[in-house]
């Protein structure tokens, strides 16, 4: 059973953990930390994370950028392994989990959903076989009406892991409409869909001679990284100091 | 059991809706005509249409532009109903058809397939109810890597049928890389998706609150023009004077 | 602007409701009826229905079945068109409901989506068409692992209505693994997906010859049905009196 | 340049392979071998393949079982790399490989599709990733109206491919229709569609919480094993002797 102490465990994404792991059957939650303490969650919840003296395996970040500074201290002090998902974190925050990885472990990842993460790794070892045999790459991502960029953040990762898995030759095509001209075998066409409140949905397209290859990712709700975090705490307790992120939680499945 | 003369009938075209005629079971080919006589299709075979003198309910064109007037001189004084499929006619030979359609019944279509035909209806039908509830319309195509258009004028007509069943107060947008902002309501995004060898993909995906509907149309071979064409002879045959299309063909079977 | 009265106005549903017809604009709640009054809604909140005075176009019932024969007399007396999409309804209050369609506008449906119900129309205008031109049906239904009926209500429904489309010749298969034979053409193959968390996916796939075309429903959340239930509100207000479902609310907008 | 003598050169394969060929740049046809001689190759062709005696990297074999004999002593003889894909061999012929892969390399797999063998991979790889972590398999594939078996032998190979991943603990369902039960963890769910010409989907799905991930294989022709044989052809020349399949190309490759 590994223990985990859930730091921001009475906010959206430490709620969403708490009913994963009430579920799992190998971690269980020994102690979270809020600064409300609001509920009850079948475990003692700490206002202020330095009186947290509760033994742990593995301490998961789900709190905000403010609340990541006492955390990086408990974490140091106790030489407890980090889950750390809170976003928004400054340079200084950024570098001083960097130095804090010479000394125990850390996890951090652009994108925590497992089903992403495990995507990007299948993308890569797809396009080495797949683009030498002529198959042409494309991504379709699609999200709701709201969102003001395009094409997507992990879309882009999506693009830069096949590239860097083809030696970067690749370039990103997001228009096809002002030229009219046959694709570049070197390109990657990425197109977005914009429409109603769809969470986001990502489909990457090997075409090749009468065969086509589709990966497609959909995502129901942002609880998705929940799980993929309790699969990273997982994957972290015991581990020497370190710095990681999801694909070595992957690869260490594989 | 309606009676057919295939123009064209050893061309590629001719041959599949010999074979949909066969095993159709309603329509049977008492002629065809054609440059060549070169193989046993189990009707005669006349490589001068003027020779032709089998009693036949309704003719099926699917030959080239250069025969299309000795066709339409035919049909004139034979006054059989012409299922015009050729493309490429020249400004005099669409006028001609016009004219035509006054004495005897001519059906001409920009695409001959009955699936893509039916989605044409059925999408505005659908847009006239889901957009006013506020679901947004994008269109994704998918087609072959030689394909220099983009996108494709099958994706232009989807779009427009959509935007005049809704009072033509749409936009379309092609690319979404450029800016930061939020999609507008009254546009139709397109995408355009090109790999591999295929033959013809287009989704119609309409985005509200919690749900989304598509229509998808996936081609395989050009052999669906060939159905489409069978169903409009069977529709074309004992109709009054009049010029027709697809979209008639359709509504009569609703 | 159709004015409202929300009977269950506190519930998921009423909630949901009063969002989608916060952002609306051509409707507004007037009042809201709940069994409990803890929130501030932007309309008054009566939690005896004999007390609420304020004059409405249109009742929309999502409350309990208990809460359903005040809610009925209320109706009457009051001569106000009800949206009735309260479930699990005993058999009298459905013949009561009945009766009532004498007197007043009663609108009632076994699935009140405005995707769905739009769907059910367009596949019984495409079943006229494609199955007579030989294209198969068949239906892919996607629920989550806890759903322990198969195929879903609603994939029965659609294939219902494909089959009442083309005169109920149809049967419908669940299983091919038994046997070693081609498929009937007068056959609706039905297949159940079941896991992970899906909320609801059906597809309807035509497959004809080199073409295949395919509808797709995709739910995110049960919310789909407050979107139905305000279109059929304003469906409804300013109907005479009558029995209606939601197939009359599509049928008015096409 | 890898040189290939193609055997069943004027068969569909043998022709589909040639244009392969010519348009790959890394290999090339050095002469062929067929019964008849038909037609202008743009290389040798040899009716009788003892008297082919062009020097050669690696032969590729498409084409009947009775010819697959003298092409084993032709490759045995001449100590020449084979891609045996001509199917339906005896018990005899297939021991008389097996032994022969003692002294020459030999590729043979259960389909040649590059495709499909990179999925299958892939999906080893997801389930030992997915599974754990709570995501639900599920299969469908869709083959046209004339199958007369199901599921089809690849969904069969792809779901013990899953399985094999996962220690061979999991069943496989065909029809939820006639049980009211809850999916067993354990289960892979089969479904099969049929319907107009198809010529082949194959669609895996891992359901988890919040997230979906697909997998999909879409054959336009069976021209697909062509372009597996090429690949296969460029692993084998060179390799030493032994028994190899298509997982050996892909992981090559990977």
């Amino acid at each position: 059973m590994i223990r985990i102490i859930m730091n921001g465990c009475n906010g959206k994404m430490g709620q969403v953990i708490s009913q994963i792991v009430r579920d799992d059957g190998e971690t269980e939650i020994v102690a979270g930390i809020d600064i409300v303490d609001c509920r009850d969650n079948g475990y003692p919840v700490f206002t202020d994370i330095t009186k947290c003296d509760v033994e742990a395996d593995v301490i998961i970040d789900f709190s905000s950028a403010k609340a990541v500074d006492t955390l990086l201290d408990y974490c140091e002090e106790k030489k407890i392994p980090a889950v750390v998902c809170t976003t928004g974190l400054s340079a200084e925050q950024t570098a001083r989990i960097g130095e804090l990885s010479g000394k125990i472990p850390v996890l951090r990842s652009a994108n925590m959903s497992l089903g992403v993460n495990v995507l990007l790794k299948l993308l890569q070892d797809a396009a080495k076989v797949l683009a030498p045999a002529g198959f042409d790459m494309e991504i379709v991502e699609k999200h709701h009406k709201h969102k003001v960029d395009a094409p997507s953040g992990t879309a882009l990762v999506m693009a830069d892991s096949l590239n860097e898995a083809l030696g970067n030759e690749y370039t990103y095509t997001y228009d096809r409409s002002q030229v009219r001209q046959e694709r570049d075998p070197r390109e990657i066409g990425i197109s977005a869909v914009r429409g109603g409140n769809i969470v986001g949905e990502h489909e990457v397209i090997f075409a090749g001679v009468d065969e086509v290859i589709e990966f497609k990712h959909t995502a129901y709700s942002k609880a998705i990284f929940g799980n993929g975090a309790v699969q990273a705490a997982k994957f972290l307790a015991g581990k020497p100091a370190g710095f990681y992120n999801m694909s070595d939680v992957i690869a260490s499945q594989c």
